[in-house]
């Protein structure tokens, strides 16, 4: 089957369910409510969710098992999307080609709507532990995974490093690396262990899922980045060239550096999954549907 | 033994497991572990973990085996504390005598900050769990119902329709309900309730706890209103007269029956402790602590 077709397939799944288990926008107060949908909803290409679902199947389990726990990833990619695009962060007036959240609403409802989102993505993978029976320290792990990606340690400390080199031309590749790593290859990691998690896969069968997801991440990092630099708004779906000023890995390597290490990701990326005794398929489309974007 | 003294005791070692359970300050990235210690350790009353602890204590069992989860609760109040200061909600220059922290960092720190320690706090709720081997359905039910107290049915609603009625001199009595209830009220009812569903309390105990909880809630925010109508900054800590032109149950009903309701809202709680079967004096004294700051 098409490639396209299946992560297309894979994308309305997670679509249905993320409009199910968010709260309904005719709930009082409503006006919250439509601000958490419409940050979530407003599209994307659902990717660290369709990784919740596609580690599952390799583990050989029915993907349907961590779609909520999927849905939570969604809600806390979103949530940091949301704060991403802030006056006091980077300010963007538009994201996925529509107006940013805090446009849209306010800031103030703006800045709450990502509060809940985290929350709400907790009680998620609390459901989805529930559902399967995960018991108590699967379940613990999961959602220590899913806190410590988000945290200081993880997507919190990759912001901050990144707001704080902002306009920094002599940023050293080791710091690069470090906000890259925690601002976009945590959640990917997180991804596609929290779901296996749940299902009680071993540290055994997670740690190729990790290594292949932080590959991945740090890939697709670099070509957001790639896209920012040299891409279409139009086809991006939020404006581009808005990273002159900041430290990318394209500003400070070069594009042809760039797309090099990209594949050299998306190759030890494939390389990890050889280890994973399972069926691979979607894993590796995923990680080649990333890098063909910069195409 | 004085009624302050043990509450100043309790304090201290609620304000030592917290400095304990925060990442270093000198961590990197060092700035918002910084902000995130600042933001938790400035001080403060204590109340909710101070609450969680004493819950525990009634139900027969040592308080020292809730202790992470009563950071839990105090990392949540905190990272809310935050997010009301901000410019874009309440903007408040200073908390507990300081600045706030925004003023003392930036606003894009204070909002991660804010982020970070509602992650953090449900990690320690986790770890609390493992502590106590709580099982999975507790483990699970303390998490939901923390995520549902900051939720946008819970904090982040309540806050959410506070701004919005901001400046609106016609609110009906409803709508205050509503914002106090969820604003103050749901994250006190998960203190009595947190701790003691992970040391696996069924729902016959967990019920009069909730609504001590709630009428304490209650109290203690038209207590802080009628502290900041008619109180001294010094004392307060915090600018005082700053919910001028906000609805307050004191601005809405007056002081005189604002003092008479909190009153009433701290009988009705002693009478839910009266349902308790054990050790109450300790939650008791809260609720009498929180009335006598009024007079």
């Amino acid at each position: 089957m098409d490639v396209l077709y299946v992560l297309e397939e894979e994308k309305a799944i997670v679509e249905q369910a993320l409009a199910r288990c968010l709260p309904a926008s005719d709930v009082h107060p409503r006006r919250i409510h439509e601000a958490i949908r419409y940050a979530t909803l407003g599209g994307g290409k659902r990717l660290r969710p369709i990784i919740v679902r596609a580690a599952a199947g390799a583990l050989g389990h029915d993907p349907d098992l961590v779609t909520k726990a999927a849905c939570a990833v969604e809600c806390v990619h979103c949530s940091s999307l949301v704060l991403d695009d802030l006056p006091s962060m980077d300010d963007a007036p538009t994201r996925r080609g529509r107006p940013s959240t805090h446009r849209q609403f306010d800031v103030a409802t703006a800045i709450l709507a990502a509060h809940d989102l985290l929350m709400h993505a907790v009680g998620l993978v609390v459901e989805n532990g529930i559902d399967v029976a995960s018991g108590q320290r699967a379940l613990a792990k999961a959602i220590r995974e899913l806190s410590a990606a988000v945290g200081a340690g993880g997507m919190v400390g990759g912001q901050h490093v990144d707001l704080e080199v902002a306009g920094d031309s002599a940023v050293d590749p080791e710091t690069l690396e470090y906000i890259q790593s925690r601002k976009t290859a945590s959640l990917f990691v997180a991804a596609a262990r929290g779901g296996a998690i749940l299902l009680g896969a071993d540290e055994a069968r997670l740690e190729p899922l990790s290594d292949y997801a932080r590959c991945l991440g740090l890939a697709y990092q670099i070509v957001d980045d790639l896209l920012d630099a040299e891409g279409d708004p139009e086809t991006v779906g939020k404006e581009t060239g808005k990273d002159a000023g900041r430290i990318t890995f394209v500003t400070v390597h070069g594009s042809a550096t760039a797309k090099d290490a990209a594949a050299g990701f998306v190759r030890t990326a494939h390389e990890a999954l050889d280890r994973l005794d399972g069926e691979t398929r979607m894993l590796r489309e995923i990680a080649d549907f990333c890098l063909s974007r910069s195409h």
